[in-house]
């Protein structure tokens, strides 16, 4: 009946889920997290300020600073420089700050401010070979055309975050202006956002417009401020700054309180470590006393994006269970049990861990 | 620049959020909590089997049971009957199950597994004033299209309910083929669902296809094991039924650790109370020690629907900041602090508290 089948399609799929709304701060759905490569439009998006206003006849990406001889590249100057395409996982470094106890402020962020995408774009490396570099520059500040205000001080603000001078990490970098074969999304960060590949997202700048080498080190609010390891808030004086992305993994497949039958399942999930490759998953199916392998079914375990895996269950017995993954990296780093709190919430990697439920006898009050 | 504009709307704006992906149970995201009538395609999705497939050939609305001579209605019938037009607002009592302490098993729903909607179809009253009922009849069955199994038995059940032979009650409910002035959607029971006004959502059968008049209390599992009150999973000695919507009341913004300037702010949020009119909404800023009372904002404050309400909140001083709403309605009934728990975690109505931060000083560290 032409009618039903009409009905059928006009329901929505599952969308990005508002953690807050302005600014705009979404989360990918828990169905994403079964895609290796992550659709652009349930990519995760994380603003710190409003969305700013492009004016492509005016943008250009400036460099400038400790350099001999400052310049302005326009888009299509990037366009036509050589390209290179990465796939790299960017993850919020306030991802699973929801699930902390005690709760940190912030975002309260599930499992899903995470995602894997292929960039394209200019090599940073390529870009900087243009420039005779200071030898008193120690770093270089990435600021994005977004800027507004904070709830903690006066003032405006751009969203500017550094990278020191390290060419093993700063040759890795791209300034991305395709997503997924696709021109960057103005959300994303259009005309051009930079690449940190196995850094927490913070550092991802977007809307990028302006690079500057620097003697000093930034001081920026988004730099010492947010993205520090804090004991307690307001007390900055041990403040660690949050960069690359630590080992973690989750569980996808049960949800948290799901009531599954007795058989054959297939727990599914996933694990990242930033740079390093994933060499190990466990599952422990009772709240960690034992723990068995996983299989790392990823259609390419490489540097810099996130590993799937499975793994077979045989529950032949009601009960509650609790599934807890953890991952090991080819840095030798394994996930801990339980992080180290932070005031901030940041870099929550401890073992995930979900309740799942197989019932038993059926309930008396039925005959 | 018209590149510029086509990439702006490319992105998908916020959708369901799915809890469990087979059944399909989704959840009505954050920012559709701020409109009094729910869009359609953002309206919550509770399926406790796979959707079912409905030939609109066969498919007709079967009457039997304790009455004198049984009668089958086919969609057209239904189309030419006398129609009646009335928002409700539809909670999935296990809404707010997630914010349980201790948590309880089943899909863990924040806040948004609720909607309100316009319901368009048959009264229920006009369709059993067409039947001669038994003396003997004490409950009718609504029997839905979708079947299969369940974790906890052996068998193939389909999703039944009944509700007792009071004219009160069933003098409200609506075979509804239409939602917000279009067809009923195929995910939201078409082609006719019940609609309770009142209940709590397991009431609201969707693709219902026969009403069965008993003698005997029904005993099906989604009304005997599901949709009980019990102390102790396995203990169903003292269950008590699920019936209708208790008084409750959430905050829509701000979000649980969001921080915020000193200021002028406005708290908004929603409260409802099934067939009680909202008459009260008070909300404290010191974690319940004082209250005041919040303004009342909706369109309309009738029975069966929601109520927005908002309160001007200056805050001049930085701190942690306990936000906490309850509602009072026009039975009498108050929003406890702490709602009753149940080893199912339904009808969760307790005090909804947010925590946000005020920031003083400047971090030290910037200058």
């Amino acid at each position: 009946m032409s009618e039903f089948t009409q009905l059928e399609t006009r329901l929505d799929r599952p969308g990005l889920i508002p953690r807050q709304l302005q600014p705009e701060n979404l989360e990918s759905p828990l169905n994403t997290l079964f895609s290796w490569q992550t659709p652009t439009d349930l990519f995760y998006l994380r603003n710190h300020l409003p969305y700013p206003t492009i004016d492509m006849d005016t943008w250009n990406l400036q460099i400038d600073g400790e350099v001999a001889g400052s310049k302005s590249y326009s888009y299509d100057d990037l366009y036509n420089m050589p390209h290179v395409s990465k796939f790299v996982t960017i993850e919020c470094s306030g991802n699973k700050r929801g699930l902390l106890e005690p709760p940190a402020l912030g975002e309260q962020w599930n499992i899903g401010a995470i995602g894997n995408a292929k960039w394209t774009g200019v090599p940073l490396s390529y870009l900087l070979d243009q420039f005779e570099i200071s030898a008193l520059a120690r770093e270089v500040v990435f600021k994005g055309c977004d800027y507004g205000s904070r709830p903690d001080m006066p003032g405006q603000f751009h969203f500017e975050r550094s990278l020191p001078l390290d060419s093993n990490l700063l040759d890795e970098c791209i300034i991305a202006l395709w997503m997924n074969d696709e021109p960057l999304p103005y959300k994303h960060g259009y005309p051009a956002r930079l690449i940190v590949p196995g850094w927490y997202g913070m550092a991802h700048v977007k809307w990028l417009n302006k690079l500057t080498f620097t003697q000093d080190k930034f001081r920026g609010p988004f730099q010492a401020i947010d993205y520090v390891y804090i004991d307690n808030e307001d007390d900055f004086s041990k403040a660690v700054p949050v960069t690359e992305i630590k080992v973690n993994s989750i569980i996808t497949w049960p949800a948290k309180g799901e009531v599954i039958k007795p058989g054959v399942h297939t727990i599914r999930g996933i694990a990242w470590a930033g740079k390093a490759r994933i060499t190990e998953v466990e599952i422990s199916l009772d709240n960690g006393i034992s723990w068995s392998n996983a299989r790392l079914t990823s259609p390419e375990h490489s540097s810099y994006t996130w590993t799937f895996w499975e793994y077979t269950w045989t529950v032949s017995f009601p009960g509650h269970y609790f599934l807890t993954v953890r991952a090991k990296d080819s840095f030798g780093d394994v996930q801990p049990k339980q992080a180290r709190w932070n005031a901030k919430g940041y870099a929550n990697n401890s073992h995930h861990r979900v309740e799942v439920t197989v019932p038993g006898i059926p309930a008396p009050s039925l005959q």
